[in-house]
């Protein structure tokens, strides 16, 4: 008998999360063991309040495909959402599964970062506890953070990173225009992992010789190393990038974004008010060194930018998810699709299914060996992880000069 | 006699500025009143330097002239140098006249803003006062804050308009992904026009229904309307999208950056801290209101996004680099390129020069009935306006996944 498929969206937006949810419904229509496919809106909350779409309804054309897999951020919503400790109290995974039973569903595809791979893991288990072997429980991996376990880079990372790239090219150009000294800091997100910061580097030498300092919060940051960094780049050059993530700290964790914090008053309302980690170095700098400086935040851009994706990304992000229903399709379980990367020139992945618990809960740092000594830069191994995933653009389709989407929900 | 012909540029950087160089190289080649092309590097310094660059040369093949259009920032460097007043000091004056005999430049276009047009007001002046019969002067528009007069609408400005759409349109999609209650607020350039602020007006209704409020500096800003407004959007919608200039100010005149100015102590640095327009409207909400709020500054990254063009903006920045060229050896001179609208549907534009006192030292405002009433956003005939200005795409063209540019200097 032919059961349906359910998917859902969690956790942050990514440019490229939709196009794994466009490989799972390419995927499951292909699949005749699968009926239709139907969506939760805003992850499993919508599961629970069977909030759902009926998406080979939504979806019913290749045009449709195409346009959702160059959609930004969830198309089908996303929740931040922690489901209760199943030791504690069980009735939400029931809950699910009477769901899941109540629309025929033997697929369920569950795309989204570490928090999303812990619902996948313990409603899989659930069901593995409680006899239910009709529900195939599949996660589909997406971060631009770059930091799940068990796969070799995480779909969405690819696209922000070439962002970053891009970003950096194009202020190397404009930090070149006037002769006079001048550093622009651009803080990138990424609270626990480096990953989108190391992605600067990608462009450094590309157009030009203005020197980088890549700061990453593997790497314990020092002040005083910071200003010597500049001062000493500045000698050599009228110009200086910087590329910090939000969450560099110092050598007892204190944030960058908290320094000063004490000497600082409250706002007009009342607030104790943090500045951001580039705000805080452009303050430094113009305090130590007197040059020109800027600095700015990348914000929610670099995670929603699909008017300038990687081909790779997107390309490796609907096989993901094709791979997702495959693995279900072929009766496992709490596994998150993945890939592996077997070569790096020729750069060749393969695709395979990885045991949800060696990702669930936990996060990659980057290798302490792929920062410089300095640790004010990457070194070649970094460049040549990164290399790959951002070959090749594509963008979202256009219609009268603005970006066309499909929306689901 | 063949002459030489020498190019500048000057102002702040747009994406487009090198299409304006490009086209006035591709002219250059075809006149046969023309020998060589210079290019003086950092604008009207590097001609009293004479510093210069044989462009003839360095730009060679259709491929770097088709690099070169799609190179964002000045390539030939810029400054902000105004030239000493003629009336006291004309030496300059005397020594740019030396400098382009000495090279024997017959044809000097300089392409920039206000001030720039300021530059070849004066020089043409000074030419014709002394009988300086065989250097022609012409301008060659850009902007990105369109707020030149004498022209429809500026070089650059359709690019970073495009970039500025794009951007709310996919923060339309970031901004629907929760269900919870959330305001973005995005903070565009433009110290004493809204034209860009404008832009963001081209996505709304586009991907969705959520609302936009738009506020120009055309209009006095109201904190007490601004939380009014928001309060109403969120009565009925989830999300709100809100657009502000930078110089958004209120009756008095006072900047919005500028308020609570006075309750707030000095930073850490001694320094007298302003936050920006956006930030100090993200504090208004979060106080005031108390939902989910983040602002975005969009900083450089809207002047210089050359992997999101309008083809159309590329296209005419050619065409009016070309035009300067051909204004030039018609033998005018104190004129800019410029370029007038016939026709909004089908669009239509035709090409001319037009005196460089209609243009120089003065700004264009946006007319007060392109606002609406609420003073919240713009008019069906911005709209009509703007529209044609963003039709088509174009970036940077990409090498192993990093936009490769033409250097010049």
């Amino acid at each position: 008998m032919k059961k349906n498929l359910l998917v859902a969206q969690s956790g942050g937006p990514t440019a490229a999360i939709n196009a794994t949810l466009a490989g799972v419904i390419r995927k499951a229509a292909e699949c005749e063991q699968i009926d239709r496919v139907y969506g939760a809106c805003y992850g499993i909350q919508g599961v629970l309040g069977e909030n759902l779409v009926d998406l080979t309804q939504k979806v019913d054309t290749p045009e449709k495909i195409e346009i959702l897999r160059r959609t930004p951020a969830a198309a089908l919503g996303s929740c931040r959402f922690k489901l209760k400790d199943i030791r504690e109290d069980d009735s939400q995974y029931q809950q699910i599964v009477d769901v899941l039973h109540k629309y025929n569903i033997g697929y369920f595809i569950y795309i989204g970062g570490n928090d999303s791979m812990d619902t996948v893991a313990k409603l899989s288990d659930y069901c593995e506890a409680h006899g239910v072997t009709d529900i195939k429980v599949i996660g589909g991996p997406k971060t631009i953070d770059n930091d799940l376990c068990g796969i070799d880079h995480c779909p969405g990372f690819g696209s922000a990173a070439k962002y970053i790239a891009t970003v950096f090219a194009e202020l190397e150009r404009e930090i070149t225009v006037y002769e006079a000294k001048n550093v622009i800091i651009v803080e990138m997100m990424g609270r626990n992992a480096g990953w989108l910061t190391a992605a600067a580097a990608l462009a450094e030498g590309q157009n030009g010789s203005v020197p980088y300092l890549i700061y990453l919060e593997e790497a314990p940051f020092s002040m005083e190393q910071f200003v010597r960094d500049v001062k000493a780049r500045l000698e050599e050059n009228n110009a200086v990038l910087v590329a910090v993530s939000e969450g560099a700290h110092d050598e007892k964790g204190q944030f960058i974004c908290e320094q000063g914090q004490g000497a600082r008053e409250l706002d007009v309302f009342g607030h104790n008010k943090l500045s951001g980690t580039g705000k805080v170095l452009e303050e430094v700098v113009k305090e130590q060194i007197g040059c020109k400086v800027r600095s700015i935040e990348l914000n929610l851009l670099q995670r929603c930018a699909s008017h300038i994706m990687s081909k790779t990304d997107i390309e490796e992000s609907g096989k993901l998810g094709e791979n997702a229903v495959a693995l279900a399709v072929e009766g496992q379980s709490g596994k998150m699709s993945t890939l592996t990367r077997v070569s790096d020139t020729p750069y060749e992945i393969v695709y395979s299914g990885v045991d949800i618990t060696e990702v669930a809960n936990l996060e990659k740092k980057i290798p302490a060996h792929w920062i410089n000594e300095e640790r004010n830069g990457v070194t070649e191994e970094m460049i040549t992880y990164l290399k790959p995933l951002v070959q090749g653009e594509i963008s979202s389709i256009y219609e009268d000069g603005i970006p066309k989407y499909l929306l689901l929900k």
